[in-house]
């Protein structure tokens, strides 16, 4: 699993960050987390492929987290796509995709799935869950976490021998987490299987002032990319704007015990975030600043 | 007067070409012809500046012409201009720019002047002119000219003297292109004015099949850009979308007398322009292929 930053500036590019997009590559398939004007081309860079299972999930209506869309499906539609691709987004983001549809005479090449995201579980797939709580910013914004399904723990054959389970259809029961009889004793699934993979997760704050609310909802992910838009000093901008400063990440993200937090969307009057990233880290130390085209094996 | 480059690819962005932008840089002001995605990075990289005059032109409607637009506007309202933006676009634009700034909830913080483009004479500025030609595309599109006014010749002050025109009034009378009565003797303008100045011409096709008409409208430009999304052997292709060729690029600009053609809007299936280019200068010597951050004197 891989975290990929395809753009990390607030509001408006730089020459060296382009607008909101992370995409988490999970098994064959890809969740993109916002798409910002231009995301296309780190896209391509990235080689993350143009027929890939999809679902984007936007945080908000504002045009550097949502304008990359447009441009997108229509790429998508020339390379022809026939995988459907789903996207979820507060209300209005149907509205915006369609509207700009007609107005631009396009039509994709293939089915687009559009859901209005509301707080709870927003995905339920066989290997993972996303879920939505609601953000504090100027418009209305929803944060995300992805939660990697655990699984059972490796199925030892030689216990299972051990303790007279012959192979075959009891093995699959114990392995599916039921007991079984044998000879009148009862063997439980835990006798036999290792200790069970506990799920990943990763969160992603869109455009947020850091609230209660949201440390609850990050509660233990191993990593968590948030809004970290100004220095300390900029605090005051901060609120008044509904963004985080990197301090106020690092303290919702220790907090919250978030094992790992990435900064993104950093204002573009920045042209290092040496200062932002040492100001998080003194209050949360495994604290890390993206920057366009990261990748972070998960 | 300089043209730049800012993406000169077609419908789909690649690694090394953004999409359709190009401005002239005309005395402190900046005219732009269409504002595909993603084109403020290129912008801040030529340092075009976010305060200037600018006129922007859209050929035609579709996403990678117009939808750079909108982070264009908002970016520029972020940088606090206060100078105008006149924005002239087929039916549509001024709904497509009105819509999105409802759904994406913006305001520019300058006036934005929506025109509707007519064929004719779009925009007579002191010194120059730009009109508009109906192009033949799959939607409605339109191509521009650019003409600078041309300009009376030099003054000679001393073939001025030599005739006895006193320094003064009549001075200006003659460099106003009006005869002047001296000792009852008759001075035209042509007696002490240089040669006159011929205004430079520099046509933008946009997206569009090489039509008679357009050869017509372009008639002796010093510098034309001009669609040129196919090589030859896919001159089928070109037809069935509404796009030329770069030799029907080449016959057009020759047939209309044109200097210099430059050829963009690349198919982004080819990664170098070698045959493209040369199938048009085998036919207009004096072509070139742009690229992206490509910049022109005029």
């Amino acid at each position: 699993m891989k975290l990929v930053f395809l753009g990390t500036s607030a509001a408006q590019p730089t020459t060296r960050r382009g607008l909101s997009c992370t995409c988490l590559k999970v098994e064959g398939e890809i969740l993109m987390f916002d798409a910002g004007e231009g995301m296309q081309v780190p896209y391509l860079r990235s080689k993350l492929g143009w027929n890939k299972k999809m679902r984007i999930f936007i945080t908000h209506l504002h045009g550097d987290h949502c304008l990359g869309l447009l441009g997108l499906l229509q790429t998508m539609s020339m390379q022809r796509r026939t995988e459907s691709v789903e996207i979820y987004g507060p209300p209005g983001t149907d509205e915006f995709v369609a509207a700009n549809a007609r107005m631009l005479g396009f039509s994709p090449s293939f089915p687009v799935i559009m859901e209005t995201t509301e707080e709870g579980t927003v995905v339920d797939a066989p290997g993972y869950e996303v879920s939505a709580c609601r953000a504090e910013h100027s418009v209305e914004a929803f944060s995300y976490r992805f939660s990697e399904k655990g699984g059972p723990g490796r199925f030892s054959t030689e216990k299972a021998r051990g303790l007279g389970v012959p192979e075959g259809e009891l093995w699959g029961t114990l392995q599916g987490g039921s007991a079984v009889s044998v000879g009148g004793r009862t063997v439980l699934p835990s006798d036999v299987l290792g200790e069970g993979k506990r799920g990943r997760t990763v969160g992603f704050s869109g455009d947020t002032r850091p609230t209660d609310k949201l440390a609850e909802f990050f509660q233990g992910c191993d990593y968590l990319v948030f809004d970290s838009t100004f220095a300390d000093e900029m605090v005051k901008r901060a609120r008044e704007t509904g963004h985080s400063t990197a301090a106020e990440a690092a303290a919702l993200a220790k907090n919250a015990g978030v094992k790992n937090l990435i900064l993104t969307h950093f204002s573009a009057r920045y042209s290092d975030t040496d200062d932002l990233l040492r100001e998080a880290q003194k209050i949360h130390p495994s604290s890390y600043a993206a920057s366009d085209l990261l990748e972070v094996e998960v």
